[in-house]
């Protein structure tokens, strides 16, 4: 599998942590510092320590697995831990993890003395096809997500299929909705082969397809000025959602991807409603995405709310919420406004699915 | 005086305010955002009024004035008024202020829903010829200056005379420092001339000297990898003299252009000690500075918690203070170590002044 070149840096996919090895002794940094999760640094941590031969000299910091590590206050905590381990402008963070390690470490690293190098060693499918490529940071106040953030690139990414190997299928299924996502909006043929294939165990030829399509999407537009948009599909309600069930659900909430899905079939409903999806491909993406993903109830009374979490949206302009739609499997259409009437429609066609 | 063009925007300098009209009038911003303190609320905001017919639609943030609003909590509060003010990413971020102001309001702006345009309208003298010119944005953490931050350009800068005529004498003095400093760095006839000229009222030729001389510099390097570091020049004893007042002293504390006068001087003296500064010119650089900034006791009994912060500073590397010196007036020499002893040294060297 060849190595992609993203804005400025590699994105390795064979050997990777090898390369990782290599990035580290080529560089001339004069500290490292490793961001992992309890979950990281019990499975993927000594991964990393096998590779590396003076890892006495790397400092560990580690923070709650899950989305509520993403809060300003947390952030804080890692500003301060840099600080007491001495961190200069010269030091390296390696964000070994998920999307919530590689958001937070990036924006911390991003703005630690006015930024510091960074890398991702991305361990879950989610972030390995989403979060590790495109120089987004981003953390959360008040449960609103990335709300805060920076657009900053990474100096280089290393994607290892072995983390996969030990990940839970929800995890897998998580990272497969932004898979899907991107055959639906820019590579008809790259979703037929998705669904043709085994999906609990995605090939890392697929992997390499969709961080190459997402690589290529924020080439052209790094700054989301508009093509960049087009990956916000299926995000608008998505997010909502996935807010939603992380305020209200008790125990278990919504996996990203879970939520995504909700969101890919609300706005594929909308798409045929307001932008001439055919009905046939409406079918289709549902009947795929409600094969995968578990029945979530959305109650009608959480409607009021949802809409209001979508209105925080960064997308949004002049407060009318912005939607990413489908013209075609494979054609996304960016900017469609969308009234809190045809959201809240849309979530009531996947009520009654 | 002619308009300063910078890496990528304008700086103005005659009727600004009403360049800032037309600035506002141009653009397509969907919001625009006014952050101010007790101060400039008072005795700025007025003038802006006047020149802005539609200002109801502006909201005003107001912090309190002084450098302890530039802590994180600070920060974060600026931030969730964005929020709940509806502020999009179209929105525009007017700081109005001095550099406590620039810093935190640019620093919030640039991270906000990552990343909204900001402009500077800098209200004192030393932000106009400091702060508001060179992309810097910073906030504190535990009383550490600028440990957390971006490089961000301000789409532009206004720098209008009128608002230094309501400045106590005292902070005229503090953004004095900085102009000699400029000429101290890189100009012995801007020196000379500031020298001969009644300090208490900086002519605006020779603030639009100063605004010059820097902007030189951080066009050249804009992320501090080289010469850029001419500026900090007094600032690694002047920063932790600043930083310690901040902490110790009750009531009353340093202004930042009082503790880079002490900074200076005790690095001219290393100048002199290390690599060459004339014993001349040493006593010239003490004469002037003596002469304008008054007395301040440095305790012998600080000197290891001085030390201490120098050591947190982000010009370090592997924990070795690394000092911006002048090899004689006009000329700066970067990247000189020098160890505790000397630093120490040059504190008892102001002592006995």
């Amino acid at each position: 599998m060849n190595t992609l070149q993203s804005i400025d840096y590699p994105i390795f996919f064979n050997d990777s942590l090898t390369e990782l090895v290599n990035f580290i002794q080529k560089g001339s940094y004069s500290r490292f510092f490793v961001l992992t999760d309890e979950n990281t640094g019990k499975y993927c941590l000594p991964l990393l320590k096998e590779k590396i031969d003076n890892f006495n000299n790397f400092d560990i910091i580690e923070i709650n697995a899950g989305e509520e590590s993403k809060d300003i206050d947390f952030c804080i905590g890692v500003w301060k831990m840099l600080i007491d381990f001495g961190a200069d402008r010269k030091s390296l963070m390696i964000n070994l993890g998920g999307g919530v390690v590689s958001d937070l470490g990036g924006f911390a690293a991003s703005t630690f003395k006015r930024g510091i190098d960074f890398v991702h060693v991305p361990t879950t499918l989610l972030s390995q096809v989403d979060a590790s490529v495109g120089g987004k940071t981003g953390i959360d106040i008040d449960s609103i997500k990335n709300i805060i953030g920076t657009f900053t690139q990474p100096k280089a990414v290393f994607i290892a299929h072995e983390f996969l190997e030990s990940l839970p299928d929800r995890q897998i299924l998580s990272g497969l909705a932004e898979m899907l996502k991107h055959g639906l909006i820019c590579d008809a043929a790259y979703w037929n082969k998705l669904k043709e294939s085994n999906l609990s165990h995605p090939s890392q030829e697929l992997i390499h397809r969709s961080v190459e399509i997402k690589n290529d999407v924020v080439i052209a537009d790094p700054k989301e000025m508009g093509i960049r948009k087009s990956l916000n599909f299926g995000h608008t309600v998505g997010h909502a959602v996935e807010t939603w069930s992380l305020m209200h659900d008790e125990g278990d909430h919504l996996s990203h991807g879970e939520a995504i899905a909700i969101g890919m079939i609300c706005e594929a409903w909308l798409s045929w409603k307001k932008i001439g999806l055919s009905e046939a491909e409406l079918n289709e993406i549902v009947t795929v995405l409600s094969g995968l993903y578990p029945r979530y109830v959305v109650a009608e009374s959480a409607n009021e709310e949802l809409y209001s979490i979508m209105q925080k949206d960064k997308k949004n302009q002049n407060g009318r919420i912005n939607c990413t739609l489908l013209a075609k499997i494979g054609q996304y259409s960016i900017d469609n406004i969308c009234t809190e009437a045809e959201l809240c429609e849309s979530l009531s066609y996947y009520s009654t699915l």
